[in-house]
This record gives structure tokens, C-alpha cells and sequence, in this order.
């Protein structure tokens, strides 16, 4: 009896991870007018499934910060996520143009003398300097990313005079060097937010970040600009395409 | 002097979060010779910083479970990460094959027919069954990712006679359908692990997991696979490069 009762629990538990799944990509999408979730009788009905799965897969999608649930009202989306675009490299609010504005806080702008793995991945010579800045970046207000960014020296000492508050860093590097910017290499992760980058973006301690590091060329080859973003995961995806044979290789078959 | 003492607290948690970031980049790549990591004092200078912020710095590392510290043994990593090549479309055991072996085990297998969501998205007929599947991956014998797919049924039902065990449903899909995959549209988000995810991938509860909504395509174009993927944060990255200029606009000026 008991085993038939922990099957049950966990075939529930499936159930509801399915559903949420399904659910998550039709929050992101805006398929519900006025952001009004259909009631938990209509979901176990177009799902196929019984009313307590709905309800489990409902809490998971609170717990991700997603819905909130209130007796009377029924199940509202709590909050817009937004799509980072992964096809191409883009600044935050170059990405975001069409869901509001960005704006960034710079809590630290300093020129320093990087750590040796700086100085590596931009390729300076010890003791070579650059700048660091640190900013909190915000869209319509919202706190979405904790970026750390160091910069080579000839292409970041101009930022101190920049408008920043108010601009990709992409954007001013193309205007300071007078050329386009070239290939960034990216790494993606998912950590957990410390207490500080917790505090910083607003968030829970313990919240899941979408850590991005990257490190950007010039279109001359030239890397100069290394950052690493905390994006709340609550807040943003990405999104983007990948193909089986990669356009170099249909190229030239 | 409790501002000083706030502003010094929170200057401290900054400059560790830089060290974090930096030295997760350097075990990452395996560039401690036996994931031994320097002294406290060592890395201290190495950082031009306090003994303080290295040791808070090594605290944030061990609370994403990258490194373990021991009194009298140090600091060492604890755990490899491995890279998920984000470059084009690859199957789990594909991208990890210089790591180690990919196992799968299933959970569950079963015809089904599907939400209206999975229908749509699938580009079925309402009432044409898919075949649903619900795998924990693993890596050398570590549980990497917990994957929930649905498969068009002709693609899907020849799966029940396969090995599923070793193979990457991407190979065996291509084997079945005679045509290589094409493309596929790809979400990624960070989220927190529920109680039963984080059972069945072995992480704590609330650990942060990298997402991937995933709906691949044959060559021709026909959508026969989507899949919703929660990796370990702790186990996995995701490495690829943007173009400022994307491909095509580069081939036709």
C-alpha cells in the first residue's frame, strides 16, 4: 500500500512538471489575454488530467516566480519575462528594444590594474591597465542583471565621459573605435544568487541566475571587452536556433 | 561609522564576487593541476586583494558545489563541469563523448495523446498521438539532466525497440527517418529545482537548473521532436560565440 501510494505521489509529481512545462512556454508567449490563467477545471480538462495535478503544477510556477494564485481571482501571470535573443550579439536594450527601456545604475567605474586571468583573456601585458565597471541593468525599472565588465584601456577611458545610465556598452565601444564589433565567445550557466547579487537585483537569496560569461572582439579580431552578467532567471530567457550542419560546412559541402 | 561598516561589508562581497567569477572561469577549464587550488595567501596576492575576499570569494564557489575545503587540505574542485557545445545541434552524448559516457535511463515511455499545446507546436492534427518519453541522463554514472520529450509518432514508435539506454534520441531519430535533423528553435532559462526534479537528478532542492525548450526539425522542415531538458547548474555550461554580423548578412552585403 504504501509503494502504491508514493507511486501515485510521484506519477502526480510528473504529471505536474509536464503540465508546467507546457504552461511556462504559453505564459512566455502572452497566450493568456489580460494575463488570466483558464481555471483549474478547464487546465485538468484540456489536460486530460485530475484537478490536483493542475493545482501541483500551478505551485510550480509560483515557486518559479512566474504566476501568483489568489482565492477569487484564480491564477494571474505575476511578472513578463523577456527574451534575450541568442541568433546574434546584442546589447541588452538593443535585444529589448520593443519591451520598454533600459537603463543601467553604475554602482563602481574604476581603472585598475586587472588580475592575471583578465589580462590574459584580453591579451595585455602585465600590468597594463583597464577599466572596470560594475552596473545593475533594468528594463521599465526592474532590476534584470548584475553585469562585471572589464574593458582594454583605449576603448573604455572614453566611458568616463559617456552616458551610461542609458546605452549598451556595445554601442559607445563602436562609436569610440570606429568599427563594428566582431565575434563574442559566450559561456552560459545557471548558479544560484548569493546573498549581495541577490540584494543587488532584488531577488531571493537563492534565486536561479542565468550567468552569461563573455568576451567580445572588435571586427579586427582585437578582444576588449570581458563581462560576466547575472541575469534573474525569473526574468529573462534566451532564445535562439541551432542547426544540425552549421552554415560553414552547407557552405562549402 | 555603520555606514563605513556597510560600505566596507559590501565592498568586500563585491571584490569577491569578481574573484568568484574569475577563478570559476580557471576550474572550468581545468587549469588548477590536480584541482588543487592555490593558498589563501597566494591567491590573495595573486588578486592584489585581502585574505577576507579570497576566502569569501572560495565560500561563493563552494556554495554553487564547484569546490570543497577542507583545514589542512586546502581548497579543491569538486566537481567537473562540463561544456555543452551551443555551436550548432548536438545530442548529449555527441557533445560530451571526450568526457565520458552517456547513459540514459527511462522512465517512462508510452503513447499518448497530447495537449493541444504539444499538438500545435508539433503540427498535429488534434487527436494524432505522439510518443512520450521522460529520461534522467546520465554522465560516467552522474546525473546531468532529467529530459521529457514528445515525438511525432512515426519518428517516435520505432524508439520502443531501441536501445535508449546508450543512444542520443538525435542518431537514432535520423537512423529512423532516413533524412539528417535541421534546425531546431531553442529557449534557455535558469530556474530552481522542485522537490521531485531535484530527487530524481541527485541536487538539493531549490539548486539552480539550466533549462532548454527545445522543438527540433528534419531537414525537410517537418517538426518531429520537442523536448523540455532540465540540466544540473552544477554539471553543465553551455559554450558557443555570437556574431555581431550574423552569417547571412555577411554572405549578401
Amino acid at each position: 500500500m504504501q509503494r502504491m501510494a508514493l507511486d501515485d505521489r510521484r506519477s502526480r509529481a510528473d504529471r505536474a512538471r509536464q503540465i508546467a512545462d507546457l504552461l511556462r512556454r504559453q505564459i512566455l508567449q502572452g497566450s493568456f489575454p489580460q494575463g488570466q490563467l483558464p481555471l483549474e477545471a478547464t487546465l485538468a480538462r484540456e489536460f486530460d488530467t485530475s484537478r490536483n495535478a493542475v493545482r501541483e503544477a500551478l505551485d510550480l510556477l509560483r515557486e518559479e516566480g512566474l504566476v501568483e494564485r489568489c482565492p477569487g481571482v484564480g491564477t494571474t501571470v505575476a511578472a513578463e519575462k523577456y527574451p534575450h535573443g541568442l541568433h546574434r550579439l546584442l546589447g541588452l536594450a538593443e535585444t529589448l528594444h520593443e519591451h520598454g527601456r533600459v537603463t543601467n545604475q553604475v554602482r563602481t567605474m574604476t581603472m585598475m590594474e586587472p588580475p592575471a586571468p583578465v589580462s590574459r583573456r584580453l591579451g595585455l601585458a602585465p600590468g597594463e591597465q583597464v577599466v572596470y565597471l560594475e552596473r545593475v541593468r533594468s528594463l521599465n525599472g526592474l532590476p534584470l542583471s548584475l553585469d562585471l565588465t572589464y574593458l582594454v584601456r583605449d576603448a573604455g577611458e572614453p566611458l568616463f565621459d559617456a552616458d551610461l545610465a542609458n546605452n549598451d556598452i556595445f554601442a559607445l565601444l563602436e562609436g569610440i573605435t570606429g568599427q563594428p564589433l566582431g565575434v563574442a565567445e559566450l559561456t552560459l550557466e545557471a548558479v544560484n544568487a548569493d546573498t549581495h547579487t541577490a540584494a543587488a537585483l532584488g531577488a531571493p537569496r537563492g534565486a536561479a541566475l542565468l550567468m552569461v560569461e563573455r568576451l567580445t572582439h572588435l571586427a579586427d579580431g582585437r578582444p576588449v571587452d570581458l563581462e560576466f552578467i547575472r541575469f534573474r532567471g525569473d526574468r529573462l530567457t534566451m532564445r535562439g536556433h541551432l542547426r544540425r550542419t552549421p552554415e560553414e560546412e552547407r557552405a562549402w559541402p
